[in-house]
């Protein structure tokens, strides 16, 4: 039998873009631009990825880390609020493994003309599959991403 | 325009229930039990409730705990694994103001004859719509109507 475990973990990354609240909202909410800095952002081989950003849409991904493996992530987007907040549901499995299942809670605020991005995400990593070290870095990364996509926007 | 803020909060509840995993487990998978102590634990008016208890599998209620407002929950089922372990993501909302969206794991694991019982929830409470202490206080009187389910059942 698997062992199975759960580990629990909360993290917060705190960043201040030179962009308005609305563009960085728009880097999520336009598929272009999420597909740019998002999907893309890694040379993984990506086998597939949909859009669908509005509140119930479910967004799925396929990509592979390291060109063998398929990591497949679903996203459900649970509540937005234009240009100040995005909260969405995610688990990343491997096949029918679950790695982790995560709620994530992005909030945006106007710092002068730039804007205040606070990133929290609740996940819980499943036996032993994942762990919150691996998935923090990989969101700073992702974060580092997305300040580049807003320095060849603005 | 509207005030907007987000109370993060996690907590656990554990029991021990005079009961086998399994059948803990089926009192969330057979939608006659979960009915019983769950959607009709309380004596408010219940508009309607959906079970789908899969993986990807999305459930909604609507009920109204003062007999006026109508508060819709949306559960969107993220991991299962039978008679070990389910997680699950949660919106509540009056209209389309979300009140709140969390994370919930449950773990069981056996106690003697009986079961362990860990719920973990990480919630994010919305524009002062809602609060941890009253989410717990819900939670803590729901895990006593799973007891009162549980002592019927065995």
């Amino acid at each position: 039998m698997t062992e199975r475990s759960v580990i629990h973990s909360t993290f917060v990354i705190e960043r201040t873009y030179d962009a308005s609240p609305a563009l960085v909202f728009a880097a999520f909410a336009d598929p272009a631009a999420h597909d740019r800095w998002f999907v893309k952002n890694q040379d993984w081989p990506i086998a597939e990825y949909r859009h669908d950003f509005r509140v119930g849409g479910q967004e799925a991904g396929r990509f592979s880390p390291d060109g063998t493996t398929m990591v497949h992530n679903e996203t459900l987007y649970q509540d937005i609020v234009p240009d100040r907040r995005i909260i969405f549901a995610t688990t990343m499995a491997i096949g029918d493994a679950r790695l982790s299942a995560s709620l994530a809670v992005i909030e945006l605020e106007p710092a002068g003309a730039g804007t205040r991005f606070v990133y929290t995400e609740h996940a819980a990593f499943l036996d032993g599959r994942d762990n919150p070290a691996g998935r923090e870095a990989g969101c700073r990364a992702l974060f580092d991403s997305l300040e580049a996509e807003l320095r060849r926007g603005t």
